[in-house]
């Protein structure tokens, strides 16, 4: 899916940031702000941190109030919308419509049955249609995007490198499926597949898996990658300390993900984290990547 | 790899039945009376079936005790040997090796670094090196083997087909990769992939996913295949009562495995609970069987 040519341009109007879960959307918040924009949360309820919320102009949002998100973003002239942070895929029974979401409900429902990609572009489109442009949250804040390279002190063995490479070509593998954009590979062997569950509770099965003995002796890495065809302004993979605090506890050496196309929450978080657990994060430019 | 040609003539020397968890290696073994054959078992401790291994010849046995396997095993007569039931990749701190497992230790160890195949291929070919033939279970007794067709009353809808049809080229597309042999896919939505957690754990997590709500609506089908290149004596997929019970648990519309390339336990108590959960059991004649 192509990205709009001019969304990085410099836009006055108010960015309305759809704010899920995790620290990543008061990043862009910050970063919106450092280049002199006015930035306004939709802190989604359940999912928004709601004391972080409260440092920044925001409304309360929920799910399904579609018709209401599209009046108060006009009232405070929003045209480009950013969605950012962790939302899983809501439970469809949570979800209690406005009216104007109950018209578009058949639309839903026809791409809620699709994958996450269908899921996520579906939504885009419909709020383009209402006049609003979706834009990437890496496009409006570059510096949330994974750097080549480390991020903190350590560095993967030779035999981290087979696994990332044996990672990386699993991925690319059932990438055709749309399905999860993670797996964990340890000496050679592929240990977890990430589809639905996303990557912290993949994460905790290792943990599980090796609490119970039934591991081989190697460490082993995360790796994550976009899946292609992926739409990039809603749904790079991430990652952030929570992932470096699973992947500690799963007993990994390290993970590694694609350069630029990877977002990190609290970069120097990440390091510090990286760092105390002796686990390498590393950038790479990838041949797959989307 | 290719199996012994010999394997299903008759042999009137005691079969040895390496006998882990679940109802399987008391099928076998009855499936091997009936033919007039004596069979000892050789039951692991911690998996096979404490109660239901006093009704056969049977003498406990504990992983890394080769040594005493082999002097039992030619005292009993046995030459041929068949591995059959659950084992799971065992804790290797718990492995207490006698003299002989010793010796082999660094061979086992370098064997249990590569993946699920190595593992089993590997121990075989040491079964074989001390003057034992190895046997697959479905050799000794053919009527273990999913038929083509359904088992009980339930059959797909369309949409399981598509379901089925993604599941089975899925699994193709990882085949190269050494990994699990099942994957649960809903609504053209692949929700789970199998890896080193096993199908039971897998079930178990689409169980949870669907309890949180986060799931489309569609109920969804697991797909077993047999990976390519899997040494069919140790490792064929298998289904048995747990598996429905599972899926079931799991909202799951059926099972779908490859006919004549997968192990059944108790194929009428499978069909009973099928019906009663009104889940399709269907055996396809698959072009990707291994």
């Amino acid at each position: 899916m192509s990205e709009p040519a001019a969304a990085t341009t410099r836009d006055d109007s108010p960015l309305a940031i759809v704010c899920g879960g995790g620290s990543l959307p008061f990043a862009v918040a910050d970063a919106v702000a450092k280049r002199g924009r006015r930035a306004v949360l939709f802190a989604i309820r359940g999912w928004a941190d709601p004391q972080r919320v409260l440092g920044y102009p925001h409304h309360w949002a929920a799910l399904g109030r579609f018709g209401w998100f599209c009046r108060v973003a006009r009232q405070e002239g929003c045209r480009d919308v950013v969605f950012i942070g962790a939302l899983g895929r809501p439970a469809i029974w949570k979800i209690k419509p406005d009216l104007k979401t109950l018209q578009l409900l058949p639309r839903i429902f026809a791409i809620y049955r699709g994958g996450d990609d269908h899921l996520l572009s579906g939504v885009a489109r419909i709020f383009e249609e209402h006049g609003f442009r979706l834009i990437g949250a890496h496009e409006i804040a570059p510096e949330i995007l994974m750097p080549e390279g480390p991020l903190g002190r350590e560095r993967p063995s030779e035999r981290d490198d087979v696994d990332i490479a044996k990672g990386f070509a699993l991925l690319e593998a059932i990438s055709p499926f749309d399905i999860g954009q993670a797996a964990v590979v340890a000496g050679g062997r592929v240990l977890a597949v990430e589809a639905a569950e996303g990557t912290d509770q993949m994460l905790a099965r290792i943990h599980e898996l090796r609490k119970n003995g039934h591991m081989a002796a190697e460490r082993g890495v995360l790796i994550k990658a976009a899946k292609h065809g992926q739409d990039r302004r809603v749904d790079l993979p991430s990652i952030g300390p929570q992932t470096i605090v699973g992947a500690a506890r799963a007993g990994l050496a390290g993970i590694a993900v694609v350069a630029g196309s990877t977002i990190m929450a609290e970069p120097a978080q990440i390091a510090e984290l990286a760092d105390r657990e002796r686990l390498f994060v590393l950038g790479l430019r990838h041949a797959s990547a989307a």
